[in-house]
């Protein structure tokens, strides 16, 4: 046939750069297993189907559908339903906080913000900071831009500031790194929450050493007693504010399927983040955030929350117990404040390795070397106590201590 | 103060590479002038409310608030739900296409798709092709990839595939390029169509040169009286189809506010693409997802796209009457078999000088400068017919030949 000799001659198709930095997410992948009825997750860091105010967001929707027609059905601007930007920033300053409607913009999930970040400020080969470990799709978006990923310790207290200035103090000129990625609030993997005193000296490092940090904070709302320090953009003073960007989403809060984020950034960075927005995917689907502008307006979201924090301290404290009486000498765990997460460290056993029996046991969880950006044996995993019902955890943290068992004998 | 002396030694916040190659569209900026009431705009190209199925979608809003809330809220699989994908398929089938519901990944509109594409396929300096003129999101998208974009002649049969094959037979081996980018049914700006014989023979110079084609199709299905040829996805053998990107949208046919759209690309292609959706937003909107899919499967689309069909054709045909009358001697200008445009040339006037006079006499165009990859003084302009009221078309186009006999006397 003619079309081979075409074939040999020509060159194959070209995948950019980029491609190779691409990782698929191992989570999302555990998400395959999750339709197994035979297998518990504790994978997903996800609210399930008790945690969302079903009830609430369906009236929200049908007031989008009566009231909101033609907006919910129209493109709307970059920068986000105003209306809804103007609710937001109104929660913020209730809450202490200070933001204007304008300086709000809207996202499709704290991910895509994240991506718009790294988008804008990172080249190839420029240093970004992240906690060790921390929340593997910020890596995976600042790897895909090429950036060279350092982790800095962690500890109970969170991120190690006297650590972070250490490095700071020792990077070269041509290694200083761009930009500090933070999960201040019950940290994605390991629900640690950073003090009030590190979170005051970290930004006095930002500005002493022109660092921009990436606030972001998912599960700040999501305390099981009492809510964590003010973030660090409420605590900023308007120069330390210059260096920071602020990411908070109603994925955690209200629902994840709605893919709604918002994000507030130093005014020099607004502009370049709406074009990428812009160029990313034009504004962020109007439908939803017209469903959240009427949920917030009927002021749905506070008893929800109150009710969504009974429900994971709840979860929390069944997750706490199994691992009491089945874990006793097999895992260290963290006893968490709030969010979703229990990190634990088991005594000597690769977690990794240690996966596919978890599962042929019938319980999933994500290993730690999924949020390590440096690639090594690890004996740490994460635990999600928030999208297993809470008599599955139970059961499930005694598959899991079986399946350990199973490891360490053979 | 202190922090004086530290702000003389830091640097100030970087920005990427990709930060200054990043453009505002004028067309978006253009959107601000809408909202005046005295101006109106024959700018934007999108559906109006009035070619909105508002009581359909109001219809399939409720059925997924009654019938699929868990799901509308939850996060959902990165290529998309499943069920939709697979009415996708099934529609593409049932017009004689060939697609399976696993070679469908959903997107939050076609500019994510063009800049997932560009993500996962062009590198800084790599040569892209372009229609002259083109579709505005296209070029950002691919400029802020660093790519090098020439463009390559159009005609009344759409992208002159002739030019093309001298282009590619005379480019160095260093500056093939990576792939073309083309619109092929009532394109934008032109509102031209690609003839059968240039489809065939761009199918067999993509397996010739190994030339990466992205057809993007939002406006196929918006004919007046006889739909367009098949799409190249459709006439290509299995060889072509591995050279061809096919992106549809829901954004014209049914709503740009869910932020709904779908694309299908070679094997080798969909696993970076999905990863790149991964970090770039996770998912689309699950109720977005889940209203389109409710929407379908009720059979609404056929009716609606019937009825919007005759719709756009009323509004062609008052623009139409209104340029031969007001313009005789002023615009040679298209008439357009489908879509949303008509394009127009003046007999000397830049028209990009010429918006603010337009404005000042209270209508909005898009200059044709903004859809070319060269910037150059330009003649051309893009007349949108869909978004301003019938009535209004008419009394646009009489401002319009106002100013510019007023540019033209002066």
């Amino acid at each position: 046939m003619n079309t081979a000799t075409h074939s040999d001659t020509r060159k194959p198709l070209q995948l950019s750069a980029a491609t190779g930095r691409l990782r698929a997410s191992p989570i999302r992948q555990l998400f395959a297993l999750m339709d197994r009825a035979d297998v518990i997750s504790l994978a997903g860091g996800f609210p399930p189907v008790e945690a969302i105010d079903t009830s609430g967001l369906r009236a929200a929707i049908a007031c989008a559908a009566r009231h909101s027609l033609p907006e919910s059905l129209l493109y709307g601007p970059t920068q986000g339903y105003a209306p809804l930007r103007e609710l937001i920033a109104d929660r913020v300053r209730v809450h202490g906080g200070r933001l204007g409607t304008d300086e709000v913009l809207m996202t499709s999930g704290s991910q895509q913000a994240i991506d718009l970040v790294a988008r804008t400020t990172v080249d190839v080969g420029d240093t970004v900071l992240v906690e060790a470990p921390t929340y593997l799709g910020a890596i995976q978006a600042f790897r895909a831009q090429g950036a060279r990923l350092v982790s800095v310790a962690s500890d109970d207290e969170g991120l190690d500031t006297e650590a972070l200035e250490r490095a700071l103090e020792c990077a070269l000129e041509t290694e200083r790194p761009t930009l500090l990625y933070v999960i201040p609030n019950f940290a994605n993997p390991t629900g640690r929450v950073l003090s009030l005193r590190r979170r005051k000296h970290l930004l006095s490092l930002a500005v002493r050493y022109g660092l921009l940090i990436i606030e972001d904070d998912p599960y700040g709302e999501l305390y099981f007693r009492e809510p964590p320090p003010p973030s660090l953009h409420a605590l900023a003073t308007d120069e330390e504010r210059q260096w920071i960007v602020h990411l908070s989403s109603f994925s955690k809060v209200l629902s994840p399927g709605l893919r709604l984020a918002w994000m507030t950034a130093p005014e020099s960075l607004m502009t370049p983040l709406m074009v990428a927005k812009q160029i990313g995917d034009t504004h962020t689907a109007s439908l939803s955030q017209l469903v959240a502008y009427h949920y917030l307006r009927a002021g749905s979201l506070e008893p929800a929350l109150a009710r969504t924090r009974a429900f994971y301290r709840m979860q929390s404290q069944a997750m706490q117990r199994a691992l009491e009486r089945d874990m006793r000498n097999l895992l260290d765990a963290s006893t968490p404040a709030g969010g979703m997460f229990v990190w634990a460290r088991t005594r000597g056993i690769d977690t990794s390795a240690l996966l596919s029996h978890a599962i042929s046991h019938g319980v999933a969880y994500v290993p730690g070397a999924a949020f390590h950006v440096e690639e090594n044996r690890n004996d740490t995993l994460r635990l999600a106590f928030t999208s297993a019902r809470s008599e599955h955890i139970e059961e499930g943290i005694a598959r899991l201590a079986r399946a350990m068992r199973h490891v360490a004998s053979s």
